[in-house]
């Protein structure tokens, strides 16, 4: 599909109607099913299908993201009761499968932050073991290996050798913790894989690979303006950013706050975290209008990475924040997690700059 | 004097010889000897004389620095046993002179930073009584007011009341420790400006205000060749520097060894606080060949505030890190300083941009 289809106002554009929307949607169902197979396939093995499982579980989200977020954009050609439904439910399982994962990259980024100042070089901690694996019977029994995996060497982070006393300790502090709710979430998505919640939304999946519960009209729709107004609400969140004072480098407005007695989340960084989310669903719209391919446009890929970046520095800036609120802990150690805070928070306005440039080509090569 | 004179590789440009430097040097001593008697005229002088005093020590100093600049660069126009006794005298004079305002704008930098990093809005305190002030006899009896000035209400600090408890902590303990340094900063200038050894740089500073010890040969000297040296003295050591990481907004270069255990100074800061002085230099040696006006470059002028900021940014970036090792200082007032540490940093960082900036463009537009 050429670009010019794309344009809800050209007129001479081929009409995109419900039977795209519906054959998206039955794609992606299908993809869930297959990452749901492959997930119970390689589950059940050790070591060698801990790799496999991670994709799976990232397969997954990957599909019921998407599902999720067209059932939202093109809502007007969906059956309302379904998809009112469908929508909590994916919501509730991508959040509940990504958790052990954001806590597992979250501890990843800073023992590398805390590795890098001071000044050691480092070697990333390979991602292993990092989803749950296993139905039902499985699933009880790996809880137990995965929190003893996550602190041993099935799961080696940077080594700590270089730090000095107060980075070496803010960084077991803040491995302990996080491997604590790591090892949560862990239970808590494996606890999920085998409840009757996750049954049902599984087999309205299967339902809706053969069969798209589309309004009557909705064959006959045009798709377009509904991925217009996508688009829109994306543009408006995004010209409502402070992006004039994210373009001037060093503005040092996210560590604004740094040290004031409201906990994490920063409230300034919400309505980037929504930008975010928006930037998704008018990606996914894209993808419904092109028949299921991916869009290849770079600046947006660049904004959403950006983003994604802004997303995970905020959290880790807020973890190595609440590591510091530990009773009992020595002077050293939360001066290294001061230090590791602001650095966090500088990644912060580090990526509202690269989302401000990345944005600024985009709407230049626009046509 | 026009702009071609000053290229020393032009054959048409007029000779700049050693009757400027002789002219200069007088010029230099007759304002030094005028600052020390308004030093001397304010000194005794309470509340509305601090100013005044405050504006003479600085007119010392530039002066005192400008000499001393002039005999580095002029060298084998001078008289050598002369030059070489009077050059570190002068950078005593201006040292100590220089240290207790240095003190006190750390401070009020470190405030005015935690109260941003608090997210409070603040007034700058003013800037009050901050350099020693009287001879010899008013001298012992000020050292106490100062002291007492210092901590009180005549020297206003930023109000703490909009700061959280670690900030607060973290500024009252940088505000004793500064205020401390301060204090003895003020009692080593005054015991240094009623020491015979200042007396003697005095006196010589007044033979020098009427007669400047040139060599035979140097009246018919070019002196462009030797500012050209200086010049090329400062794009060397700027050549050296890591400007193409620097002009990379975000690079994170100046946070590492951010919790390295090695105490300040910052080694990689070692570079950049030289090229300040070159730079310094080459600006003086523009004076001489212009007959005395400081050029009016305003590029020149950015790059000389950048690296102002980045020498301010780092030694507070010290003073923070230096009070995070006092003993027995709680968690919260550690975390703060850390925080406080790595955005004093990230000023390091942000002025070695401001830095590349404004030498891009130096180079840029220089014919």
């Amino acid at each position: 599909m050429a670009q010019q289809h794309l344009d809800p106002t050209d007129p001479t554009a081929e009409v995109v109607n419900g039977d795209a929307l519906a054959a998206y949607l039955c794609a992606q169902a299908t993809e869930f099913l297959r990452a749901l197979r492959l997930h119970r396939e390689t589950g059940g093995t050790t070591a060698g299908g801990a790799e496999e499982s991670v994709d799976a579980a990232r397969l997954l989200r990957r599909s019921a993201r998407r599902i999720s977020g067209s059932l939202h954009t093109f809502r007007p050609l969906l059956d309302p009761d379904w998809s009112e439904e469908m929508r909590p439910e994916l919501a509730w399982l991508s959040g509940t499968l990504g958790l052990e994962h954001a806590y597992e990259a979250r501890l990843e980024r800073l023992l590398l932050a805390l590795h890098r100042l001071s000044g050691a070089t480092v070697v990333p901690a390979q991602a292993v073991d990092v989803v749950p694996a296993g139905g039902r019977a499985a699933g009880a029994a790996r809880v137990g290996a995965a929190a003893l995996g996550a602190a041993g060497p099935a799961s080696p982070a940077p080594e700590r050798g270089n730090l000095t006393v107060g980075a070496a300790k803010a960084g077991a502090l803040l491995e302990r913790q996080l491997t604590l709710a790591r090892t949560r979430a862990h239970s808590t998505a494996l606890q999920a894989l085998g409840s009757s919640r996750f049954h049902a939304v599984a087999d309205k999946v299967a339902v809706l690979a053969s069969e798209v519960p589309l309004t009557p009209t909705a064959p006959t729709t045009d798709l377009r303006p509904l991925a217009a107004a996508a688009e829109e609400r994306l543009t408006d969140a995004i010209g409502a950013l402070p992006l004039v004072t994210a373009g001037h480098p060093y503005n040092a407005e996210a560590l604004v706050h740094g040290l004031s007695p409201d906990p994490s989340p920063h409230p300034q960084d919400g309505p980037w975290h929504q930008v975010r989310l928006l930037l998704r669903l008018h990606r996914y719209a894209q993808e419904v209008l092109r028949g299921g391919s991916t869009p290849v446009d770079v600046g947006l890929l660049a904004a959403g990475q950006a983003l994604n970046r802004h997303r995970d520095a905020s959290e880790a800036a807020a973890a190595a924040a609440q590591a510091a609120r530990t009773p009992r802990i020595a002077p050293a150690t939360a001066y290294a997690l001061g230090v590791l805070h602001a650095d966090q928070r500088h990644e912060v306005e580090a990526a509202r700059f690269a989302f401000q440039q990345a944005w600024q080509k985009q709407t230049v090569s626009a046509p």
